[in-house]
C-alpha cells in the first residue's frame, strides 16, 4: 500500500480548459492569464489536459506545450496534475513520462475504451499496473463513464489500487455508493476525489478527500467553501451551497460541456475561447440562458 | 403545493416483506410477529406491499389481507405507507381506495412500466394526478429503475410534485445529485426518501427527509443510528456506520434481493421463509456466504 | 425435443389489440367484429392477450372474457395463441389453464420481469419448465425487451427450449443474429417467429418460420406478400414490400404504440377505440401524421 | 446527391489487421503477405486502419507505413479503404489528405465520441459534412456502437448522407431495421455495407451491397460465397453458410475481438502475431477453444 509520505490529494482541483485563439491555435498567454487569476484561491492544485483541457482533441506537441505553459504558471506549492492517459499502453506510458519531465506532480489516467468488450478486469488492472511501474510519479485513475461507456467497479478499482504507485481515483461517475465502497475496502490511504461538483457534498459524505471540478474553473470560491463548511461540520451551510450551485454545475457539465464552461469563463472575465470541433460554440439562445443561470448564481471572480 | 399539516415522512421505515407458509400460503402470523419486534424500534413507519413485499406476486384477495393483517399489528402512532401502484391507472386507484379503506396513512405508487416506450412525461403526470385526484390519502411516488426499467428525471418528478396530494417521492434510483435538484427545486414541503441504504447519508446531505431501506428489515437500530449522528452532526459516527453496513445492504438488495433479505431474517429470529416463484431460495453456497456477512456486521435484534 | 406431430407455427399472425366501449369496458361485439374481417385472410391465427391486447391492463375477469368471445370467433382451423404470462409462476400456471380450457391452442409466456436483477439463467430455466410442465397445450417463450428490460440470450433460449413442451419463441428484439444462432443450435423442430413486421423478412431469411406482427392487424395482405415472396424466391418483390412497410409498421410500434394501432385500425373500418389508461389517445397532430402514413402505404383491408 | 458515377463499392472486403513483430513494432513485410494471400479471392477491397487494424493504438507514422506498405500490396483493382476518423476533426481532416495521396479509394470516418453528451446530430452533421467538404476521395460513414458507445439513428445519418461526396455506410451496429431504413430514405445511390458478417445475409435481405467483415481476414470464400449464393436465389444455401459462420464469426468479433481474430489468422498459416497493449493475447484456454471452432468451420485459405 501507500508510503506514508505519499502525495496528499485534499482538496479542490479545477480542470482546467485549453484555450485556442481565433485562427484555432493553442492561446498560450491566455492560459498563463488564467491560471494567475486562479492562483488567488486556496486551490490545491489543477488538472491540466483532463475532458475538460480537450487533451482527445490535442496533437502530441500540443500537449507537451500545454504542460509546459501550465507549469511556469502554477507555483510550486499547487499540485499539477497532467491527463496523459491515451488508448495505448505505450503512448500512456511516454506522455507521462513527458509529463513528469515537464514538473507534473501526478498523472490521472484515464480507462482506454475503444475496445471496451476487451477491457476486462485483467486488462485495466495490466494497463493501470504497466503504466504505474514506469512512472517516475504517482498515477491516479480516472474513472469517467460519460466519455469512456466504462463504468470501473469497486472490486477492479480495488485491485488496481494495489499497486503502491496508485494512490487515487477521480471518480466522474456519480456514483457515491461506490466511492464509499472503494474508501472502505481500499483503505485510508487510497484517495478519492469527486469528479463533479454535483456529488461533491455526497461524496465527501461518505470519506472523499476532495474534488476535480469543471465548476472550480468558474466557482472556485463556493466550491472551496462546500469543503471548508463540510469539515467545519457546518452541515446546513454546506447543503444549502451544495444545493446553489447544482443549476450552474449542470449547465457547464453535463448540459452543455466544455463550450459552456469557456462560454461562462469569458462572461466572468478570464478567457474562454471557442472550443475545437467537432465541438461547437454554445448557440446564441443557450448563451441567454447561461448567462441568466451565472447572474443567479451570483458568480464573480478575484482580478 | 402541500398544505402545512400535511402528513410529516421524515425517518426510517422497512419495506416489510410478506412471509409465506410452507405451502406458499400468507403466513398472517409470522407478519404479525414480525412488525410486533420491529415495534420496537423508532422506525417512523412500514412501508407495505412494497418490492420486498412481492406485491407482483400476490394475488388481489392477498393483497389485502396482508394489509388487514399489518395495519392490525402496526400502532396508530406510525404509518403505514402501502405500495398501490399497478400497471393500470384504474387497478392502482381500486388498491388506494381499498388501502385507504383498511387504515394506510399513505398510498406508494411506482410508476407504470409495461409500455415504457409510451411513458411519456405528460403519461406519467396524467397518471400519477389521476391516482392523487381521487385518493383519500396522500401519495408518494414510488422511482424504482432497477425494477421497472424508468428513471423518472428531476423535471417529471417536480411536474407531478405539484399535485396537492402527491406529498413526497421514494427514489431507489441512487443518483443523489437528482435528489439534490428534486429537494431544491420542489421546495421544502415535498419530501425526498432515500430508497436505499446504501446511500441513505449522502441523500441525506442533499436534503433527504429519512429513508425506506431494506437493510432497516434487518439493521433498524444501524439505520436509524445514521439518520441520528446526521442530525446531531456527529459525522465521523456517521460516515463509519454507513460504509459499515454496505456490504450486508449490497446482500440483501441488489446482490441477491428477497430471497436473501428473507433468509437473513430468518438468521436472526424472525420469520423470513421461501420467496414465491419464479424467485428461488438462495442457494446453500450463497447462505454460508450470508451468514459471514451478518456476522462481521455484529447485527442482532430487540426480542 | 418436440415430437413429430408437434404444432406447426408457420404462418403470421397477428396480435389482436383488446377492443374498448365509450366507457370503457371490454367491447366484445367489437372484438368478434374485428376477427371476422381477419378471417378472410390466410393468416395461420392469433395472439390474444398479447403486449397489444393489453394484458397487463386487464382484471382476472376480463382476460377469460376476451379469451372466450375471441375462441368463438376464430374458425377451429386457425391458431388461437393465448398470452398467458404473468409476474408470477403460479399466476401464469393458473391462466394457462383457463385457456386451454377456453380452447386456446398455445400459450405465449413473457419472461417475468420485475425482479430482473434475480432473472437468471437458472431462474429463467425454472419458471418456464415448471409452467410447461402443467400445461396441457404448447408452450412458446415471449421474449420483448422494449417492455420487460430483460432480454433472452441465445443460450438460455437453448436450454429453455429443451423441454418438450416447448417448442418456439416470439421474439421481438429484433437481434436476427441470435435468430440465426437460436434456429441453428435449438435445431429445426424449434420454431422461430419474429415479433415485428420491421424485421420479418430479414428473420425468415435466417430460418424464421413466421410472424406475430402488430402490422398484420391492418395490413395482412402484405405481411402474407412478403412471407409468400420469401417462399417463392421472389426476393426483389419481398425486399421492396418489406422496405415499404417500415414507416407504418414504425408508426404502430415503437414509434406510437398501442394507440396508434388502434387508431389506425378506425381509420380503415374496424374498430379500435381507446387505449386503457395510463396509455393516453393518439393527439390529434400525430392523427394527422398516421393518416398521411397509411394512405402513402396504400393500405385497405377486406370487407 | 451522389453522381452516376461514384464509387462503386458492391462486395466483400476484411478490415486487415496490422501486425507487429516481437518487439511491438509493426511488421511491414508480414502485412505485405496477409495481403497477398488475400489478393487470390474475388474480394472487392481492404479496409486498412480500421477497429481491427487497431487505429487506435498505432501513432502517426506507423499510420502512414500501414497505408503505404498496403497500397503497395493492393492492387489496382481492388479499393483501399482507409480509417481516418479521429476524435478531432482536424486531425481527422489531415489523416484523410494523407490517406488520399498514398492512394486510399475512400475515407471511413467513424462517429467522434469522446465528448458523446455533445454528439448532437448538428454537431455530427458538421464534423462529416466538413470533413467531406476538404476530402479528395469519398467519404464512409462508420457506424460502430460497440466501440464508439455511439448508434447513429437512421434520420441522422439521411442527413448526413445528403452531401454529395459522402457515398455510403458501414454499419456494424447490426440493427438490419435501420439499414432497411436508410437503404430505403437515403435513396439507392447511398451504399450501406453490413459492418459484420453475422447479419451479413440479413443485411443483404434488405438492400445492403456488401459487407466489411472481421470473418473475411479468415473466412473470404464463405464470406463471398454468402453473397453470390443470395444474388444467385440460392437461399437455403446462403441461410445454411450464414448460420455456419455465426460460432467463428463471434470467437473473432464481440466474443474475444481483435486478440482472436490475429491467433486465428496464425492458426490457418497467415501472420497474425499479437495485438498491442491494452489488448491481450488470447489466453491458453481460448486458444484450444478457438482451433475447435476453426476446425468445426472447415476453414483453411488459398497459398
Amino acid at each position: 500500500m501507500v508510503s506514508n509520505n505519499a502525495l496528499q490529494l485534499e482538496g479542490i482541483y479545477p480542470p482546467i480548459p485549453t484555450p485556442f485563439d481565433a485562427k484555432g491555435h493553442v492561446a498560450t498567454k491566455a492560459l498563463t492569464g488564467n491560471v494567475r487569476i486562479w492562483n488567488k484561491y486556496e486551490l490545491r492544485g489543477y488538472v491540466v489536459l483532463g475532458s475538460n483541457g480537450e487533451l482527445v482533441l490535442l496533437n502530441d506537441q500540443e500537449r507537451l506545450r500545454v504542460l509546459e505553459v501550465a507549469r511556469a504558471a502554477i507555483p510550486a506549492d499547487k499540485l499539477m496534475i497532467a491527463g496523459t492517459g491515451c488508448q495505448s499502453t505505450l503512448q500512456t506510458i511516454e506522455l507521462t513520462r513527458q509529463a513528469a519531465a515537464i514538473g507534473a506532480d501526478a498523472a490521472l489516467v484515464i480507462t482506454p475504451s475503444y475496445y471496451r468488450g476487451r477491457m476486462t478486469k485483467e486488462v485495466l488492472i495490466q494497463h493501470f499496473h504497466t503504466v504505474a511501474d514506469t512512472a517516475s510519479i504517482p498515477v491516479i485513475i480516472y474513472n469517467m463513464p460519460a466519455c469512456t461507456g466504462i463504468d470501473l467497479d469497486a472490486t477492479t478499482v480495488i485491485a488496481v489500487a494495489e499497486h503502491e504507485n496508485i494512490i487515487g481515483i477521480k471518480d466522474s461517475g456519480g456514483n457515491v455508493v461506490k466511492m464509499g465502497e472503494i474508501r472502505h475496502l481500499a483503505g485510508p490511504t487510497f484517495q478519492v476525489l469527486a469528479g463533479s461538483a454535483s456529488f461533491l457534498l455526497p461524496a465527501l459524505s461518505v470519506g472523499a478527500v476532495g474534488g476535480v471540478l469543471a465548476l472550480a474553473n468558474i466557482a472556485p470560491h463556493q466550491c472551496l467553501a462546500i469543503r471548508q463548511h463540510f469539515l467545519d461540520n457546518e452541515w446546513e451551510q454546506a447543503r444549502a451551497l451544495q444545493i446553489q450551485m447544482i443549476p450552474v454545475n449542470t449547465a457547464v457539465t453535463r448540459g452543455w460541456g466544455v463550450p459552456a464552461l469557456k462560454t461562462a469563463m469569458d462572461m466572468l472575465g478570464m478567457y474562454g475561447g471557442l472550443p475545437r470541433p467537432p465541438l461547437l460554440p454554445l448557440s446564441e439562445d443557450k448563451k441567454e440562458d447561461l448567462r441568466c443561470i451565472l447572474q443567479e448564481a451570483e458568480l464573480s471572480l478575484l482580478r
